[in-house]
């Protein structure tokens, strides 16, 4: 049975998020939805990163086993079809033949968000669901020194959800950058792995040290105090963006793999 | 009665188009019921520009006249806070008090316009209704020489709807750039005033000179035709975007009459 992988990009807001839920509308359900009609294979995706309600993804990544060897482009082509079909926002940018080998989740070695602030007194009216806004102004430069205080290898349990699965609160976050461009924040996190709202925890905090209420030292003592409670509020999840995630080496040898189809 | 100018940013997708409609919800009645909520007084907006249903705008312009001589940032807050108890996809950037002799269509001296292709094979779901997406690989340079073939000033009735008002079909184009960033193309058309579907006719034919069918000639042909029949495809409304309107001495002077206010 071949594997499939995929490089999906989807809207967020319509839908409980990425993961299958009895409760409503799924990313996960939207595709697998699609591969059915295809395929007649009814299959469960596995995906990189189970991304909450309302957030959105430039470059999720999941994979499937399929009966038939089908051509990429083909999978590709025919999803896509039944997607817009059924007037879902989701799209699928890349598929690849993967070795059995590859687990879109397990097999990542880093993963890429971007989560986006509008900071200016108007409301937003375009990204009102691509964005939080902010109406006092943040000092940027004061949020990228708040942020250099949370990158390297902590205990993040104070900026962790309280649902958060993972047994070990340890992470190690490689890149916390922020950056002005005009009335736009832009935050961007990179590590192999985050905790369960973890970036929106962050996103959060440092939008307190931007407003001037929390210095250094109360970041670094909220991060030290391994307690929820420390928490600044939790950003909104229609800021958030899964960008892009990367495979190492394997993703070099998919691509050499399936040179013909791309 | 002071004027009061507003600079307006709104999501096009829901919308009939800027004017208001007897045939549904429009941009201008959006903005007319949250001042009458505001004010009591049921007004008339004049605009910078009419925009079709589906196009976006980050900087309408628009004007009104109002009994009470209210703070300009009354007015912002107070229809803002209206239109987003609407759940309406608007909001009012800037409100500045104008001159009895400043007309947001006719003070206007120049209009800015954006038009927006995602040139790339896979559907794109983020951006369904903020750009226009091409398959094909357009080659963006052979779209910029095309577009010099329609800047200056001609007579234009290849390139506009034929339910086109004006009684002039000549226009000034002062700027028409095309230019690429990944797998966006952006058209970057300016001019002092433009014909009804006008940057959309552009676009439709730029891709076609993108896509190799069209050659230089051709364009410079179906410009010098003066005949509609002759247009390429209009291109859809979603990828258009109304971003700026410049007023000359009249910004400067409103600008420095408001100051306490902005």
């Amino acid at each position: 049975m071949p594997r499939f992988r995929m490089t999906v990009e989807y809207d967020g807001a319509p839908y409980v998020g990425w993961q299958r839920q009895d409760n409503g509308h799924s990313v996960q359900g939207a595709i697998e939805k699609a591969i059915l009609a295809m395929t007649g294979e009814a299959i469960s995706l596995k995906a990189a990163g189970r991304t909450d309600s309302g957030v959105h993804a430039f470059g999720q990544v999941c994979h499937a086993d399929l009966t038939r060897d089908w051509k990429a482009i083909t999978v590709m082509n025919a999803v896509n079809a039944y997607l817009a079909q059924a007037e879902e926002r989701v799209a699928i940018l890349d598929v690849q033949v993967a070795p059995d080998t590859f687990d879109a989740r397990f097999s990542a070695t880093k993963r890429h968000y971007l989560y986006r602030i509008v900071n200016r007194l108007a409301p937003t009216a375009i990204e009102a669901e691509r964005a939080w806004h902010v109406k006092k102004p943040l000092d940027h430069e004061a949020m990228h020194a708040a942020a250099q205080e949370l990158v390297g290898h902590h205990d993040f349990t104070t900026f962790r959800s309280t649902h958060c699965q993972a047994k070990n609160p340890n992470r190690t976050i490689e890149r916390l950058d922020v950056s002005r461009n005009g009335e736009l924040i832009e935050i961007r996190a990179s590590a192999q792995s985050f905790l369960h709202n973890q970036i929106r925890s962050f996103a959060g905090t440092l939008k307190l040290a931007g407003e001037g209420k929390w210095s250094l030292a109360d970041v670094r003592d909220a991060l030290e105090a391994r307690d929820r409670t420390r928490c600044g509020p939790v950003a909104p999840p229609w800021g958030l963006f899964f960008m892009q995630v990367d495979y190492g080496d394997v993703t070099k040898l998919l691509r050499y793999d399936t040179d013909e189809d791309s």
